[in-house]
């Protein structure tokens, strides 16, 4: 039996996001057949537009292979025009609601209501008010009928406090199990396949730990640089709080999270939580050492320094590139540098994650026991998780002959070289589904983005020091200021090439 | 500087070993340059021959890729008529031995001299006495100048006590280190890669036990039956025999071994005759229970039933094919099934060595915890050894898509993928290099022989019981006795398919 009608609505239905990903990842879960049951998609903005103008804003960015599933979604599409922040417009869009569920057969306190707010950060709070005040966001707990869901975009607070504030206005009007703070890197196939290939394999879980793991690197790295009139907001973020904060440091959680005791939401995201709470927040002291802000400057990536893209503000600071050298002081991971790096217009668009394992304890074919073990090269697992998706581990073979010359040699896996292998569904249209489904899994919960914040502000209370530690350059086109080699000691290696 | 002149005197020289295998793997070191100095080969046998129509015999032998270092090589091939078992004929050897370093401006007692008994095993025992006699056996124990060494081919006995016989009567002429017996299955470079794999990455070794490790196969698969009138001397060892007791084991040993302190050869043996001696012998009712015989019956691999092979004495009950469920009991394996098999005339010729893992504690993304833990197939690493030869590490990925299915992937690793990789020398040509430097570590130690034999008897004595266990049949061309996949119990899988 199917379920019954749920209601999606979207709040900021003229923005780019909703026509570029939000919609697009609707008709995509019902080209795949994947929705629950029957479902209804309302765009709610300021502006006045009617049902079939908004489709036609819509029809553009709905890929050919879609065509059809379009066709019979479109239908089911509406727009309403309200001002979230106005009662009365609220108060009628419940209206709309109820009266759009009785017509598709479904009494409204059956139907599932998903409120999306593709919105500025500044109207979470009063919307969340205006639809409780509407009685839109009443539902028993863990309701599966009748339930109702505010899915949250990022930015989810600039520091801190800010997101404390967001956090204390959501709970007024909700419970933790109806937000779904969204961090559409979760959504990737290649993240989910962090846990399966760390849970459902009982090879590599031995080793992932500080006895066997010298290092961690996480490094997410853009060729694009601000363009696009995007500096003005880029600005006001920087690396730190526009990937390290939520992207990163999600991928850190899930890389180095225990094993949770099921993968319902709440058992997954108390391990995230206990590892976002191990990393250990930096001192004045610690930001000098162990952290390297640099922004671009004119170089083969990019024309234009950073400083001189429209939109900067004269005398801006802010860093378009951020390595770090991080710690997780926990039973496992004490010890381990989690090197974590990101930053625009660099060489090469990746994401990758690296686990260096330590060297073997003595070198019996190459050399003496007393040798130089930084040359012999220690054991690494890559998770290759963008553009390219895979899998490699680093080992070290003998070179045929009759000599013991050791060589390295890797054991790769492909995910395009998966027989019977689906498309990867967009990062967007899996956790709609997920939202429609209130699988909360792959969404932030407050206390996880609290903690993160709490590790990138103690950065920024290094950066905001006098004398503020250096802002470094790099050529936009290389990957990277030179400095951040050194957050690399002894024979700790290098960062990964991609 | 270069070693003095190596003289390498090949008993048994009109044989087929001779022209085959040994005179092209010296050929093939001179082509790589690899002699440590100068070398002057003498073939001997009863054969009365010149040296130019020995070289002719062997000419047609020698790949066209060798041709030059052939020519280079051949004016220092030469040939004496001798009977090894006449005191007066190896006295007129040392004396030939004597005169032709001379000539080629090495004091005699400097030369280093290889005797290679390429001989029934029944003339080994005489030879080495008449090389005694002659005072051809005298060296300083481990002498690097004028050392004399003996290689031995198998098959080294054909039971404990005539092994046992066989070393007391090479040790009554020559210290163990002089002694080199040979199994050509060590000269191959996926078989030293066993041991490179294990101790040159830090990563396998913390898996490779009991607490990790559920099972090992090691499948030594042939396609020939007994083809070529070998059938005679076949049926008087038997798969038993002529393969399990010395490259099965052999490959058990150093995929079981611990660590050894250097890789000198007394450390490596040290260690594999730990393993051996840990082998479990079997009871007659081990026997009953964990070991598989069989012989072909005319199938799709073969026309004939091996019964019926032109050879086989009417009443024999020799196996073409043997699999067993050994138990390695020492403290890093036991309870770890080994499971052994080889066989004539099967569906496909490989060799490979199988560790299978156990199954992940709990089955977090596909099922309840109490399930079905067989379906979740274990993790595996596949050594290939032949014919193709790599690596391949079976593990769980998510299948790409909403669900949680998970679906079967490898990593994977081919030698021939090697950047700069050099062609794979020949077995006999590293293993007589070996023996001309001195590196006794590819070679079997007399105890590594007597272990192994202790434990081969102990099967052969559950056969010789009355009523003798069945001897099954198998089809040529299939992978052997359907019996033999009863060795395998509960969730511990089944043969691999190569």
């Amino acid at each position: 039996m199917s379920a019954p009608l749920s209601q999606i609505v979207i709040f900021g239905a003229s923005g780019d996001l909703t026509a570029r990903k939000l919609v697009p990842a609707l008709v995509g879960n019902a080209h795949d057949g994947a929705f629950p049951g029957p479902v209804q998609v309302v765009g709610v903005s300021r502006r006045l537009l009617g049902d079939d103008e908004w489709r036609s804003d819509l029809a553009s960015w709905i890929p050919a292979a879609h065509e059809q599933a379009w066709e019979q979604l479109a239908p089911h599409i509406h727009y309403v025009a309200a001002d979230t922040g106005r009662p009365e417009d609220v108060a009628r869009l419940a209206q709309w609601l109820d009266d759009a569920a009785r017509e598709r057969g479904c009494e409204p306190a059956r139907a599932g209501r998903l409120f999306y707010l593709a919105l500025k950060p500044s109207l979470f709070g009063p919307s969340v008010r205006s639809l409780d005040a509407a009685g839109l966001l009443d539902c028993a707990p863990g309701a599966t009928v009748g339930w109702r869901r505010v899915v949250v975009e990022k930015p989810f607070g600039h520091d801190l406090p800010s997101a404390q504030a967001l956090n204390a206005d959501l709970l007024a009007h909700l419970r933790e199990d109806q937000i779904l703070r969204i961090d559409h890197y979760l959504g990737k196939e290649t993240v989910q396949n962090i846990l399966a290939f760390r849970f459902q394999n009982a090879i590599f879980e031995p080793l992932w730990n500080r006895n066997h793991v010298e290092s961690v690197e996480i490094t997410v790295a853009e060729t694009v640089g601000v363009e696009g009139g995007r500096a003005g907001y880029y600005d006001t973020a920087g690396a730190l709080r526009d990937m390290v904060q939520n992207h990163v440091l999600q991928v850190l959680a899930l890389v180095a999270m225990e094993p949770p005791t099921t993968m319902r939401a709440d058992d997954v995201r108390d391990e995230k939580v206990q590892v976002l709470r191990a990393l250990q927040p930096f001192s004045v002291e610690g930001v000098a050492r162990d952290v390297v802000r640099a922004r671009y400057v004119a170089g083969p990536g990019r024309e234009v320094n950073y400083a001189d893209e429209p939109g900067v503000p004269p005398g801006s600071t802010t860093e378009t590139y951020v390595a770090i050298r991080a710690a997780v002081r926990n039973w496992r991971w004490n010890g381990v540098p989690f090197f974590l790096r990101t930053g625009k217009a660099l060489a090469k668009r990746y994401t990758e994650v690296v686990l260096r394992f330590h060297t073997p304890p003595v070198d019996l074919l190459g050399g003496p026991v007393d040798g130089d073990f930084c040359a012999l090269r220690p054991n690494a697992l890559r998770l290759l998780i963008q553009p390219h998706e895979g899998i490699r581990l680093g080992f070290q073979v003998k070179q045929p002959g009759p000599g013991s010359v050791m060589v390295p040699a890797e054991l790769g896996f492909d995910y395009d070289d998966l027989p019977h292998g689906k498309e990867t569904a967009p990062a967007y249209q899996r956790l709609l589904l997920d939202a429609l489904k209130g699988n909360a899994t792959l969404f932030i919960r407050g206390d996880e983005v609290e903690a993160a914040w709490r590790f990138a502000d103690s950065v920024r209370a290094g950066w905001a020091h006098e004398p503020p530690p250096p802002v470094r350059e790099y050529a936009a086109g290389s990957m990277g200021p030179a400095e951040a080699d050194d957050l690399f000691r002894g024979c700790e290696g290098t960062w990964g090439r991609g």
